[in-house]
């Protein structure tokens, strides 16, 4: 076949940057049609994150093609955008291992390989850990090493990026940030920054500008998919000392017609055909829902009687399932960009005003918003209603996505209400009852995927703060398990005459049964789809203890240590917390 | 006296901003003379925050003048220049008790007036507040509510401020950003934004500027203690739809010849001389050193043999005591700005490069670099040493500043070394152990104020990573400590036959120490300046858990609440865990 002919002509004798600089420049439109179609070919399979990576062909060809990587440092911020790159730099065999278990990760990862200078997964990072690195080859005495970011519009919005330019240009560090503006993140980019660069595009908006303004020296914009432009100013800028800023316009999807046009969908579009471009619509059979949605149609449900709520999401419409209510209500619910730090002050500052704000972060990213959640939110003791989707294990995103330390974080914020519901069916009634007026606020943890229940849309009902609730009786051990483990505790123990409690509130701890469940068992096991460390089980010794208990407690969640990537049912059984591996945990204990 | 009746004239007569704005617009410098005066008078001998205050008298004046607060809603950034608004806000008569136990606080707080619309002390939140709180008015259906914040130059330069700006511009919400622009925050601002700030006041920088690149309606600069100016401006700016910037040029320490001429030190002077302004130097008394001088001096001194150190502080070089270095070693020690986001990453960044960075960041402020931590710093397992200044409970700077959820947000970070040093020794030999070189990244964790050892300089010696040490030999009673509590328990069992520890590690534990303790003692007593939430006395929960040991455990530490302000000394009375407190606690079991 002619096509695999001319793929395997130039993109099979590439196996790094050494081999690709090597390549007459006339040839390197030849090498982007071939990496562009590798790249779909094997995410259509395998799946993964395919519009960043697809926008970006050219720009890293080219990157390569200047730059002496390894020895010149190159930061792909976020990720989604570097496949590419790691099949230009030695994991062509291996890409298709993309984000299984023991396979590559699905971002840079810098025990990975030499290439990938800084490890990255969430947002606006780069420019600051790609300054570092140049002030660090200017202290010791490297003054021609090249030191890039690449970043893209949404996630220069990210006030950590902004931290990073007003630092960058006031030094002459060797810095070239490169703005990849495609307009979208995983959603489309939002903010005034956005409509500026929009001008800037459009030649509106004079040259004399935001990035000039903070001391680059910006040059573009300029077309992303054109390769010698790209090759020719990247190669004039090797040149030019200081703080650089390239500004490059590029489609997302590019070279694929659907991911051009649907660029939400095909951001990450599960499986396709990689000829045809469809999306492999399955058959529809019946699932229960994922919690997103149950979040997402829930929030519509009780917006449609209360008229205070609102709700806010970071960026993260489509994942969160707010756009739901963006849709039928735009003036209600807010994207407010890649701004977890603002999205949380912000519900703070309608807080006060008596608004009832649903603020929808992941677990992962509510980590760039702890400080806020302490100091504008719960020292006031607001009634904000967070609710982390993502918590716990979260599967192929790897160490830098799962949300494991949530609990740990918030339980010591004193007047912090945190919930975890087993299902969704706890979900909607856990929301039901914050929007109905809580003291404080309250924290809302549930997983990324599905859950259990087809027939989900219950009527709601008030669930009594700080109550848990009785699942199975037995004798002598207890399990107490919080959020949607309870689901492997419940097979583990089909047969074994044990009790089982669901505590729901990690706090406040529904120390009356607490009481109880300590007086008539004689070990008790915790159990939780979080870190060990701080999380559910501190809590239950920290009653223990205060209470002078003796019995034999054992806490089992994720351990001391940062998971890899790979299927969540993976993740478990190497961590004990499958259903086989607990029904014999548990056995012992019986 | 002619002053006394002067101040009496007018500020005595002014209880809230509704009597203000019965004055004559000319009776309006006098008072602005009068409130000036009445600051100082009091700052002078209670002590607190006197330039920022003293910058914004007239700016206060105008605002409430023109406002009609509280139904418009005025929120100050950071807080320490409310002194003003305090005053003319129903808290003349209690000024004197600022920042005392008991007393107003230092900061506005939503509790103590409703003038205090939101609760501030931590930089760069106003923006996203002001925003929360506009957004809410409109979809009240109240188009005529002001929103205002007035925010520094130094903060406004934060990644968070960004993102409401970026948000901000493009909504149609009522709010005035106030840029309060004296080109310094507690030390001199820095970054390309300041510099750009500077040249827009110096006419070189043309008005299409950077706010209204994000759609903001721009005016100024304007003279910021010019009465009449501001109030045209701001009774213009309130017929002015949507978001508005108004750029304000103050000097700080406004009034006080000594105040505008060492902005540093008269930032928090405390007591000085009312009349002259002369600072009140204490007789040199041979003293402990502060924490953040064995810092500051240790890292200058081990910088001159180790080529790799270097030194990285968010705003903070006076407080953090890097200034030392920064003198020293310019090239060496970073003041970055009002900016932990980018502190950490940037530290990220050089670590990957070999250098050795000391990144000193308030245990307060290090909340809002949570996510770096994890995901730029541990994940990586890069040897980044945190140095978190100001750890436990920091007196008067009240709730928003306590230290007092490190160990619970640090704890559950994996391959994450947590130390604190008892006294200054203990600081510098971590801080040279650190140095020599570790795998994975170190917080050492340190109070405010002073230690216990006049004679501090000792020679360095090496400490092993997770070995503890005993302070005392005794029976059945082991009380484990760690940092510089293990003072008030040294003085508590002086008659007490018990044994004392000093764990010194929070992470790793000394295992082995810790198997001998729970075998030989029956009881074991934990003790921290931090929330007992999850801290070192979960940690110390976690291992007897873990072994099945049965001994009594008590943790004693913050309770569950947010600490007001007051003196270390008197909180420590209010939570027991003042020495006579700690006496009778431990007899108790002893």
């Amino acid at each position: 076949m002619y096509f695999c002919d001319v793929r395997s002509k130039l993109l099979n004798h590439i196996n790094s940057p050494k081999e690709l600089r090597l390549l007459n420049q006339k040839d390197l439109p030849q090498l982007a049609r071939e990496l562009r179609e590798f790249i779909i070919d094997i995410v259509a399979t395998k799946e993964g994150h395919l519009g960043a990576s697809l926008g970006v062909v050219e720009l890293t060809i080219a990157l390569h093609y200047v730059f002496n990587t390894p020895d010149d440092q190159l930061i792909w911020d976020v990720g989604h955008q570097a496949y590419g790159h790691k099949i230009l730099t030695e994991r062509r065999e291996n890409f298709h291992t993309n984000r299984q278990l023991n396979g590559i990760s699905g971002f840079p990862k810098r025990s990975e390989s030499v290439y990938d200078t800084f490890g990255v997964g969430h947002a606006s990072t780069s420019i600051s850990a790609a300054l570092g690195m140049a002030i660090a080859s200017k202290l010791k005495g490297d003054f021609k090493k090249q030191h890039i970011a690449v970043i893209g519009d949404a996630s220069i919005a990210g006030g950590m990026a902004f931290e990073g330019l007003n630092h960058a240009g006031v030094t002459d560090a060797n810095l070239l940030v490169i703005l990849n503006d495609n307009a979208i993140g995983i959603d489309p980019s939002v903010g005034a920054l956005k409509q500026y660069l929009t001008n800037v595009k459009k030649g509106t908006q004079k040259q004399d500008n935001i990035f000039e303004a903070l001391n680059f020296n910006y040059s573009g914009p300029i077309d992303g998919h054109n390769l010698p432009a790209l090759i020719a100013e990247l190669e004039r800028l090797k040149t030019v000392k200081g703080p650089k800023f390239l500004h490059v316009i590029t489609t997302k999807g590019k070279g694929l017609k659907q991911a051009e046009e649907d660029q939400v969908k095909y951001h990450a579009p599960g499986k396709f055909n990689a000829k045809t471009g469809d999306l492999n619509i399955k058959t529809p059979i019946v699932e229960p829902p994922k919690y997103q949605d149950v979040f997402g149609h829930t929030i519509v449900e009780l917006a449609k009687t209360n008229k205070n709520i609102v709700g806010i999401t970071p960026a993260m419409p489509t994942g969160s399932s707010l756009k739901y209510m963006m849709n039928e209500m735009p003036d209600r619910a807010f994207d407010v960009g890649i701004a977890e730090q603002h999205a949380v002050t912000l519900a703070a500052g309608m807080a006060t005003q008596g608004l009832v704000v649903f603020c929808n972060i992941y677990s992962t990213f509510l980590q760039r918003a702890y400080d806020q959640i302490i100091h504008d939110v719960a020292i006031q003791k607001l009634p904000v209603i967070f609710c982390l989707d993502r918590s716990g294990l979260v599967g192929e995103d790897g160490a830098t996505h799962h949300g494991v330390f949530d609990l740990s974080y918030l339980r010591c914020i004193p007047d912090l209400i945190i919930f975890a519901p087993r299902n969704e069916i706890e979900l909607r009634n856990i929301m039901y009852t914050a929007q109905l007026g809580l003291e404080f606020p309250i924290a809302i943890r549930y997983p990324r995927g599905r859950s259990l229940t087809i027939d989900w849309k219950q009527p709601f009902s008030k669930i009594e703060i700080g109550k848990a609730t009785e699942l199975k009786k037995g004798k002598n051990l207890a399990i107490l398990s919080i959020g949607s483990i309870s689901k492997n505790v419940s097979e583990a123990i089909e047969h074994l005459n044990v009790s089982h409690f669901d505590m729901r509130f990690v706090k406040p701890l529904d120390d009356k049964l607490l009481h109880n469940i300590f007086k008539s068992n004689t070990t008790i096991i915790t159990i939780e789809d979080h870190a060990i460390t701080g999380g559910f089980g501190s809590a239950i010794l920290e009653f223990a203890a205060q209470h002078n208990y003796k019995n034999t407690i054992k806490t089992l969640g994720i351990p001391d240590q940062f998971m890899d990537h790979g299927k969540v049912d993976e993740l478990f059984k190497l961590i004990n917390l499958d259903v086989n591996s607990l029904t014999q945990y548990f056995s012992e204990f019986a």
